[in-house]
């Protein structure tokens, strides 16, 4: 498939060269930043572009990969509308196909669910692939791309997929936050994070093994309110995360009493 | 080394495992419960006792895994003085050895950062051993015995294991929870939980490898109010989780403008 690319951020990075190792055409990638554009661009073998007028008007598909709130902008600055055979499809969790309504007839979404940093390396073969197209043409279409980079490719409409997105916003996001102020406890009692990996490993293992609620562990899950006390002391000077650890100790409650 | 375990919990399911695959003799294990202290002695090549007063009289270390608020009482309820080359120590995060010094003159904890349940198989190996004694000779005691289960064993007193404690908590027990409620999201929208593991498994990964402020990303971070807005309306009738999302929100926001 001949694909041009709107965007040079992370998701840019990686997509862009899953896209080209399965084959496809990269023939540009456009974005207003021209050093992240080149660096995009050279690892999927494109052209960059500064200047959305240079865009060329026979890619198959136009992929925007711009933050959520740029798409419907970006999108209707393309400079042509899009042909019966074209296709616009954007990789955003949270954001409905009907913004990308007036750039042409088939337009959708290609989400991928992980999290990408340009310094990782990632194997696209095992990330959901979500796809969402106003009409079968692009559903198929998109379905058939997905496949050749992901083994693992699913038709989720914008309601379920942005339900998806607030779900890894709390399994991935707050995760890594929660985990970034353990750091800050360990610094303070002058302990190297590094400890916490083996555990922190073994949390992730049994609870994508067993279930997260079966995988509860922990003085609220035991009830064990000294301990709780004791902490909540601890964190007396640090009013911030003493109220967020009242509020998941008693989130853990409620959720455990719930079951 | 001559033990006893007193508990018949996960910990004790796991430690004594590790301990007779060391060598050791794990003589008794003792539990009010007759089913798990049978099944755990089992496991250890072990007698159970339910009945604190058959507890032998020479062992060389009482190894206290019950839960946190029973360790006082169960180490006091030892119907005999401790000799003087004999050692009494609990695997208890947030409680001080200091419980234990009526029991005779060699006390300390021995405790291992990990989350354990016993359905899941572990390798102690890599797993930070915090030792702290209340004299030399225990802690040199209780070193060498640790290094036998473990090439990670560290010298932690009792203030700075609180702290890691703390921090486990956040790391380990409210992560569960956070996809746990993740997973409830999942489930309300008609989706198989198993769509987040590459997501989650990633996340992980790079929090652990580049560390968890560097590893941050989505809406909070990004300052994308756009999509927070909506997240909270998408959970305006969960108002407890509604609450976590704003205020995990704006802690990440309040980490990183720190930073």
């Amino acid at each position: 498939m001949k694909i041009c690319i709107l965007g040079s951020g992370n998701v840019a990075h990686h997509i862009g060269k899953a896209l080209l190792k399965a084959g496809h055409n990269i023939v540009q990638v456009y974005s207003r930043n021209k050093v992240t554009s080149k660096a995009v661009a050279k690892r999927c073998k494109a052209n960059a572009i500064v200047d959305i007028q240079e865009l060329i008007t026979n890619a198959d598909l136009y992929l925007l990969t711009v933050s959520d709130d740029a798409i419907e902008k970006v999108s209707k600055s393309i400079p042509f509308s899009l042909s019966q055979k074209q296709m616009i499809a954007h990789t955003a969790g949270s954001v409905s196909i009907e913004v990308l309504s007036s750039t042409g007839e088939h337009y959708g979404s290609f989400y991928p669910l992980q999290t990408f940093s340009k310094s990782r390396r990632l194997s696209f073969n095992k990330i959901p692939m979500c796809i969402h197209g106003s009409d079968d043409y692009i559903a198929k279409k998109m379905t058939s791309l997905a496949k050749t980079i992901s083994s693992d490719v699913r038709q989720i409409d914008d309601e379920t997929r942005k339900e998806i997105h607030l779900s890894a916003v709390l399994a991935c996001n707050f995760v890594t936050h929660l985990i970034a102020e353990s750091e800050v406890i360990l610094a303070d009692a002058g302990v190297d994070k590094s400890i916490l990996a083996p555990l922190i490993q073994e949390t992730i293992f049994k609870t994508i093994s067993q279930g997260a609620s079966e995988a509860q562990t922990g003085p609220a899950r035991r009830g064990d309110n000294k301990v709780i006390k004791s902490h909540l002391e601890m964190l007396s000077d640090r009013p911030a995360i003493q109220k967020l650890y009242k509020q998941l100790s008693s989130s853990i409650k409620t959720l455990h009493d719930r079951q």
